[in-house]
Parts: C-alpha cells; structure tokens; sequence
C-alpha cells in the first residue's frame, strides 16, 4: 500500500485529526440529509410538490453512498472481514433499494430497508466521548439478560392467561374478537399504554381489568429494579473487594496499586 | 423397581443427560404447539378454514399428554404427593378439559383452563441456569411482600375515595354511573393506563382527575423504590453468605478475615 | 375508673389479647361492609332491586358505629383530646351522614363523606407486624419531601407553559378550549395517561406533543429516582455502623453476636 | 450610592429580613395573580363576562412589574450586566406583550410570552431551604447527561424505523399517513402514553405494535436506572473523596484510617 492510499485509509476509518474528522462529519450530514428526504417524502402533500427534487437527492445521496461504500472496500486490508462486518452490510443495505428499484416495480418494501440508513450514524459516532459511557450501558443491559429473558417469559404467561380470559369474559361485542386480540389488549393494558381501541364493557370484565392493572402496576417495577441495582452495582466501588494481603502483618483488603501496607508500612510484593 | 423402570423414571423426571433432555424438549414443543393451536382456533376466519386440523391436533395432543400423565403417576415413588402437587394439579387440568367436552354442551370456559397449560412450561425451564436468577427475583419479591400489601391497601383506599368523589362530581353523563364504574375508572387512571373510554368532562372534574394523575405519577415511584432497593441489598457482597466453618466448633457463615472463630475463640486456618 | 370499665377500656383501645383483637376484627368487618353497601348501592340496577335491603343495614351499620363512638368518648379517659384526635373526627364522620340524611333533601355530597369510613379502617392495622414497614415507607417519603415539593413546582411550570402552547397552536377543533384544558390535556400527556379524549392533530402540534412525552418520559425517571435512593439510603447496612470495639486489642466494627474479637482472639463481653 | 438606594438595593435584592421577605412575597402573590388572570381569561365563558376586570388587572400587574423593572436596572451597579442576564431577559419578556399589543393587532402568540412569567417565580425561590436539594437534583441530571443523550439517540432510532414500519403495514387506513405521523405515532406508544388516536388495526400491525410496547416497557426502565444509581452514588458516603495527602510523597486520596502512606510507606501524621 503506498503512502497516499495509507493517507486516505487513515482519512476513512479513523476520526483523531482534521482531515479523517470532517470525512466522518460529511457522511454523518449525508445520512441524517436523506433520512429527511424520505420521511418528508412520505407525506403526501410534500410528495406531490417536490417529487422531483426528492428523487434527485435521492440519486445523489445513493451514488455517494455508492462511491463511500467503494472507497471503504477498496481500503480495507481485509476485504471480506468489512463486507460481512455488521457495518459492511449496513452499508450495502443503504444504497441496495435504489439499485433495485430500477428493475422492480413493487419498491413499496425497499422503504423499509432505506430505514436502516439510520444505523449507520452509529458510525459516526465513535468519537471516543459517548464510548465509555454506551460500554456502560451495554454491559448493564447484557448483565441483566437472562433475569429479563425470565421476565419476558413471565410477562408473556401472564398475557396469554389474561388475553385467553378477557376473551372468554368479554366477547367479540367489546372487541376481544379472538385469542391474539385479547393478547394484544394485555399488552396494551400491561405496558400502561391504554390505547382505548379495545376496553372491558362489561362490569366483570372491568373488575378482571383492574386486577392485571394493579398486576401491571407492581410488574413494571421488576425490570426498573433489575437495570437500576445492576447499575448501581457496577457503579461502586465496594464490589472489587480487595483480597491482597500484606505479608508482614496480614493487613488484607489493601488496593492491588498499593506499594506499601498501609497498616505496618512494610513493602509489599 | 427394576432397573428399566428406573431409568424411564431418570428420563422422565430428571434432565441432566442427553435421553433426559430430549424428553423435556419433547414435551416442551407439545405444550407450545398445543397452546398455539389453541390461540390459532379462536381467530374465527382461521376457525372456519382449519376447524378439523385443529380439532384433530388438540386430541392428539391431548392423549399424548394423557400418556403422560400417567406414566409419571406409574414412575413416581409416591403417587399420592405427585398426583396433588401443583404440577401434579397442572397436568390433570391441562387434559381434563377435553375428555369433559365430550360429555359437556357448554363447553366454552373449558378454554381457559387449558390456557393454564403454558404454566408447564416452567417445569420445563428446571435447567439450571435460570433457576438462580429467578430465585433472587423471587426472594426479591417476596421481601418485599408486607411493604406491598401495604403499598396495595393504600392503593386501594384512593381508588375507593377518588371512585366515589368522581362518581359524585361527574355523574352518569361522562360514564360513571355507579362506584364500581368510578373505581374502574380510579384504576385505569393512577396505573396511567388511560383508556379514555370514561373520561372527565366537567372542569371541575378534570381538575380532580388531574389530582389523582400526580398522585399517581409520585406513587408509581414506591414500587419501584421498594423492589429496587431490595434488589440492590442482595446484591451487594455483604450478603455472599460465607461458607467457611471452624474447625473447632462447627461455627459456619464466619468471615474470610477473621483470624479467630467468633464463637469459639479457637485459631482459624 | 373501676376494674370492669379499665377492662372495656382495654378490650376497645387495644389489641394484644383474645378479646380486644376479636372487637377490632368485628369493628373492621362492620367497616367493611358499610362500604360495600354504599359501594353497591351506587349501582343502579342493584339499588332499584335492593333498595329497601341496603337502607336497612346503613341503619344499622350506623347505629352500631354510633354505639362505638359513644363507647370510646366514655372510655376515654381524656374525651376532648379523643374528639378532636384525626380518628376521633373520622368515627364521628362516619356516622354523621346518615343522621344529617334524615333533616335534609340533597343528600347527595354526604356520599363523599361516608367513603371516610374506609379511613377508619388504618385504626386495626395497628397489629405490630405492618407499623416497621410502613414507618420505613413513611420515613423514606417524608426524607424526600423537599425533593418532590421542588420536583413538583417544576411539573406544574411545565404543565402551564406546555398546555398554554398547545392552546395557542391547536386551538378549540381539537378541544384545546381554553388554557386550563390545555393544561388538563398537559397532565394527562406527562403523567403518560393519554386517555386520547384531548390530543393534538395538527403536524405541528403532534411535533410538540412529542417533545413534551419524551420529556415526561425523563421526569417519570426523577420521583422514582428520589424514593430508591432514598429507600437504599435507609435499607443498606453500611448505615448500621457497629461501634463494639475488643478491649484487647481495640479491633472495632465487630458485630454485637461475636464472642471473640476476630482479629485477636481475645474474649468479648 | 447613598445609604437609602443602598437599603433599597438590599430589599430589591436579597431576602434576608422582614423587609426584604415581604417585598419577595409581593412580587411572588403578584406573579401567580397575573399568571391567574391569563389562564382565567382564556376560558371563553368567563372572558364574555369578566374582560373588562381581566383587562384591567392585565394592566395593572404589567405598570407594575414595570415599575419594578426600571427599580431593578437602577439599582444594579452592574446595569448592562443584569439587562442581558437570564432573569433580566426573562423580566423584560414579562411586560413587553401588553406594550407590544398596543401597536399590534395579533396579539395571539403574546400569550406564550407571557407564561414566561412563571419563570420568574424561580427568582423568588432564593430562600436557601431548597438551593441545595435543586443542586443535588441538577448534579444528578447533569451527570446523566450523555448517558441520556446516548438514550435519546436510541430512542429516536427506534422511533424512525418503527415508525416507518408501521407506515407502511398499516397504511391510511388506521391513520399512518406518513412516516412523521408513524413517528408520532411511536412516541406515543414508547412513551406509554397511548391517546388512540392512531392505533394499528390489522393483525399484523398490532403483532408490531405489540413488539413496540414490550421494548417500551424496557426502555423505560434504563433512564429510571441512570437516576436512580447516579442519586445513589451522590448519596452514598464511600463517594466522599478523600483529600488527605501524604507529606512525603504527595499522594493523595489516602483513607484518613490509614497509619502509613500506600505509596512510599513514610508515616501518616
């Protein structure tokens, strides 16, 4: 690799100096710009008017995308590491739906996929401040997996039995149409969200309802717990206990940077 | 017991072996796959099409679970505590309801019942690695179980108060036509569930509502406080019961760092 | 005071033997069901069929509430400190209504009055068992209070300037009649309610009733914060500091149920 | 400065006597009346029948906040420094509208203006009681700052892609017009606050919205967390940093517990 391609990798893939930061600056308004076109496209008062000017960005926005995605696999050293790379693939799926949508007609679903678009912004945002703290927030989430997996497990029995009764109390007058549905207003009602769309009629169905409120109600405290003691947890520092010892006078819970026992002042290994 | 009958005993209650897990596994995708059917069945236009497949499933899975059923009564060394355990409870009513449709015209709260199958699974999840967390969520729980009750009946004094005051202010205009009504309404409204199916619509009863909804908003805070204060006490350290034991005295639960046992003076190793 | 009467008095005031827990279990079941025949006389069905049935036992319910109240002022031996003491005012509340009933028309507001009644019903829990746990709830809410006062003066800023902004950009056709609403419809958007009776329909005014969710969504984060660090604050037994020092060696922190001092070996006291 | 402008100055200015307390209370009861005359004067029915009292008050307040304005720029010694201040701006805001309406003819949007006299009851708070609880509240809430900027980035992540899914499963039909609207839509739902305005309607859509709400159910849980631990840790004394240094090395942050440095072991004073 000689020096200038060096040069433009370093512009590329890293972030710490002038050049390579407003590269990432670029991309980052590029992605955030046509994100903008296609949710303003999507309202049809402004598709009417500016048809024209959002297709054009839109071609403008994916050939750059296009060009961005081949200057990355150009310079990556370990070309099929970066193209299956979680970002490799983000970035394929960004300028995909347009390429496509010259040989489809039904491009209704590429909608979707030009959503993902957004994820690429993660990218940008390696710029090492927000990193410690998302590491933070990260393994707290991972910590607590498995007690929110049993969590969702227990939450999805517990709409499954409500949803089943709800059905069977209330009937397809209220709404409760079939199983699935009173599933779906267990959750609605579980999760607090109330849209209102479906609601107990009758009164034994209303005296069911308060009861998986009052459930809901002591339920939503359980992950809040889970995430904030688990945040607690990794927040103080009384949780590394110590276990170093001096071996003058068998001092113990002394900081593995201690260089001397700081009960005897004796020197420690 | 002779030794094949054993064995089928190992499969069948135990899981800790390839034969064993397999069984489990087995009998894990029956109970989802019956649950699903059931699910499937009450959507009408589903209903219509698959009325004999589904019809079908359910006394297919019906007999295996039966088999079942009796083969672990046959297994088990006392029949008698099996038979009126809670599993042992589970199981008979998770085939019962079909073998009573045969005789019964009525057979339409037979569902939920069966609905109970899905607590099943839990047997099932005996896996080892959620048992410990679902203990600590449990023991968690159940600490804070009088703090609860308590949080509940106050809970429940200002959904009486409020249901009344409502029901007073309001009237049957705005749909509280009785207490109960009120109180339903109370529920919905301090859980921030939010229906809006009865709603205030007099000033004065809005400025109430609007009352009960800070309230609301200031109590939600005390189960979550409650249970995530006791999640944050078992987890800190202190309460890694120690297991360490003096030789002398049999004195367990003593400290890493004690030189001598508490108990009996006598010099810890 | 003679011995028969200081024995009433006991049985009444008191309950920690046979006796008087049998009179607080009869008072609590009287109060309860005095509250369940209001409650189910509110319902119109119920009241057209069982009029005359619940006139009857709200007679009676008060004649023996008037009986209890009378019993205690005599019983007491300081009667004024009785009558003006918060429960004092509760019984006489309690039976009020119904006597007030007989010389006036509208007996409508005296419906509120006698949801009191349930009030009463803290007089029983004083069973020892309930008082730690709630004096513990108590005092964690009583620390915060500050906190919330100042946390609440932050919602209501809020709730005036959000709601007269939603007046000003959705006006009267989507029910933001006039500012008090509007800060009716702030409430029920920040407290996450949402009964969906007021909600915005201009893009502009979702725009902005979007910022104010997700604002809400941060505030609901604060109260909860206050009560759990509060309740840990309280719960950890870092806060028990045992000062029990050796007398040998002068070793402290030991716990009160040590024997021997766990850095010397020495006997403790 | 003569010594009347002096104790003119200090009555204005700080609230440490009667005299200054009192003149605290006035603009305090004169700050809450004008807001009240404002929410009053909005309510249609009561503007037909008190618009010349409301104008008239309207007016009255605004000559003298005035007043109390030009007191304020002459008696500050440092003129330009209180105009141009958060609390002068804020001051000048608080009058301007009526002047401004004088010349105006759409006085409409002043109102908003105006709700910023609020604000200036912040002023009044000054009392010193609650300073150091709002500081302890905004220390948390600042040092949760990029945490919660990190989460709202996430927040907004999953509302754009959800909120075009939606738009395109559900269509017009059930009210996703647009991808904003699915936006809008996604808030509501994340949020938990669910008006039901827009609500999925077929199977399918409530299968997502479903997802939705049980992720909303968990996210909620992490800005909770992010409080509630930061709270904790501004709570718990372990956090209180030692600034004991050594006097033969310089380290610091010793425990005042220690007999010897841990760093170059020379003894502690």
């Amino acid at each position: 690799m000689n020096l200038s391609k060096k040069r433009l990798a370093h512009i590329v893939f890293e972030s710490n100096d002038f050049a390579s930061k407003t590269f990432d600056l670029i991309i980052l308004v590029m992605i955030c710009g046509s994100v903008l076109v296609e949710v303003l496209d999507s309202v049809s008062e402004l598709h009417v008017r500016y048809n024209i000017l959002f297709y054009s960005l839109e071609l403008i926005f994916t050939f750059l995308f296009t060009l961005e995605y081949i200057l990355r696999i150009w310079l990556s050293t370990r070309k099929k590491k970066y193209i299956f790379s979680f970002f490799g693939i983000i970035d394929l799926l960004a300028i995909l739906p347009v390429y496509l949508s010259f040989f489809l007609v039904n491009t209704h679903f590429l909608i979707v996929v030009r959503a993902f678009r957004l994820l690429r912004i993660i990218r940008i945002l390696k710029l090492g401040r927000y990193l410690s703290e998302a590491d933070f927030l990260l393994s707290s989430v991972k910590a607590s997996v498995t007690k929110i997996q049993l969590f969702l497990f227990a939450v999805l029995t517990i709409v499954l039995t409500m949803g089943t009764l709800m059905y069977m109390i209330e009937g397809p007058e209220s709404g409760f149409t079939s199983i699935p549905r009173g599933m779906y207003w267990a959750i609605v009602t579980l999760t607090t969200v109330g849209y209102g769309d479906i609601a107990p009629s009758t009164p034994f169905g209303q005296f069911v309802a308060s009861l998986i409120m009052l459930l809901g109600y002591a339920i939503i405290a359980v992950p809040t717990g889970i995430v904030s003691s688990e945040m607690a947890k990794r927040r103080s520092p009384e949780h590394h206990v110590s276990t170093r010892t001096c071996t003058h006078c068998g001092k113990d819970g002394l900081d593995p940077s201690d260089h001397y026992c700081r009960e005897c002042g004796g020197p420690l290994d």
